[in-house]
């Protein structure tokens, strides 16, 4: 029992933990994958099912609580197989493979489909790796920006709820206010972005924030066309000591795409700490309906 | 029978379709995984085992020969989780989830280890699509440089098999010629590539082209720290006719590293058709030993 109204147990969890939360079932034989339960999450509701941030967080965390876990996580890439229905859904880790410093995992979230069968709804691949001290350089520039505090906040925009879960500060393209088909000649955008309320950073959020740029197709046209990512990858440029030291401050996050082309986008992002290190790059292919 | 010296039977065939052709292996019952029998190539040998983008090349067939196959690539991404030793392999193709219009699939690669227990080498997942035709732009802007022709085709390197399987021809960052450790500033390679002798450009050798990079790290530090790379991610943004308008040419490729942190970096390229189409986009972790 903590007397003091500091503990922990006076805490209000925050929603992104709650979102991430998953419990382990009951595990089989050794060797056989481990699996755990989790529900989507109100508070990270997109306009249809999660934002994809939150399933591909989901997805990593299989990894981060297998017990068999060896190292930190450099590289995760997750597919967005069906649209994932809200309530529960089975999250399966798998050590496809260890080696002497690192380990390459599969990861599939399940649901029942519509005739209640079994149904796999995303895929994943994850790296993890136990990093040793080496040389070290950071070859592409963060960008001269303003201040995280110079820049104002993104209103909240009411029928999405994951928008609320995030402080966006953009400084370069923000989303369009007038959806009137106007192509604009380029599709970056630069944002100020954190928790909200603020939380530490950790493998699983930074995964969740590689996600939260809108989609490159509505700033490049104006225009709310239907989307879906497709396919997401974030490479990991951080170790424990420097994630905790992001503490938690809003990360400079950048994106842009590169080709749209009969029906898919790509998109290719940084997210910096204030500091000013490369703390993960991320890449997104991108379904666009017309 | 083929009475004429031009038919098919006549012609040798080429090095990269006796490397990535794969014997169907007897299917099992319906929806389980269709499993094929391969064999590493010694066109292709690398310092150590395969070249990985014949690996890729490889993993990628198991999706495009599947009888069940919706659509065509829109993206892949491969995980090297072990060195794989010179010879046969079994590769297994899972179509995870199909949808309307896309198709999300798993693969992974098997070799017995050292024990003769089966086990993983690579995995992978892949996403086939339909394409339909929508409104497209390409944001990234094609480097201005000389023209194929005006370059000239880079040595061969007796030792290593794979190099000779491509005509290389660099207009920036080539492989460094002493290796003297003297850093550069920048780690972006570019290059005319294709296949030696000249194969018309299908999905399969596009994403082995996309591998074709040698490691940014030597560049930049004029070193040969031993390397690896770990997870692999090709964007397709190219049809069948798109392919097809490709022919034998060579494509621009250029890529560059972005951080290098304790054991690993990042490498993002893009490959273009010398009519100035963007065919692919392509990411890599690499592991570098110090």
């Amino acid at each position: 029992m903590d007397g003091d109204g500091d503990g922990d147990a006076g805490r209000a969890e925050h929603a992104f933990d709650r979102a991430v939360a998953l419990q382990p079932l009951p595990a089989g034989a050794a060797g056989a994958p481990r699996r755990f339960r989790g529900h989507t999450s109100a508070d990270y509701a997109n306009m249809v099912g999660p934002f994809g941030g939150i399933t591909a967080a989901q997805a990593l965390q299989a990894v981060l609580l297998h017990p068999d876990r060896l190292g930190e996580p450099v590289a995760f890439t997750g597919n967005f197989a069906a649209a994932l229905a809200d309530g529960p859904f089975t999250v399966e880790s798998v050590p496809a493979r260890t080696n002497r410093s690192t380990q390459h995992w599969t990861v599939t979230v399940h649901q029942p489909d519509a005739s209640g069968r079994d149904a796999v709804v995303f895929t994943a691949t994850a790296v993890t790796a136990v990093r040793r001290a080496t040389w070290g350089a950071t070859d592409r520039t963060m960008p001269a920006v303003p201040a995280a505090d110079e820049v104002p906040s993104a209103p909240r925009i009411a029928h999405v709820a994951w928008f609320g879960r995030y402080d966006m500060r953009y400084f370069e393209g923000p989303m369009p206010r007038e959806w009137d088909g106007a192509e604009t000649p380029g599709s970056e955008t630069g944002l100020w972005v954190r928790d909200e309320p603020p939380r530490p950073l950790d493998y699983a959020s930074l995964t969740a924030l590689c996600d939260s740029f809108y989609p490159r197709v509505w700033l490049r046209r104006a225009t709310r066309t239907p989307i879906g990512t497709i396919s997401f990858s974030v490479y990991f440029h951080v170790d424990a000591a420097l994630l905790a030291a992001c503490g938690t401050g809003h990360v400079l996050a950048q994106a842009r795409g590169q080709r749209f082309f009969n029906g898919y986008f790509d998109q290719s992002g940084e997210l910096w700490s204030a500091a000013g290190q490369l703390l993960a790059t991320t890449h997104q292919l991108v379904y666009f309906k017309e």
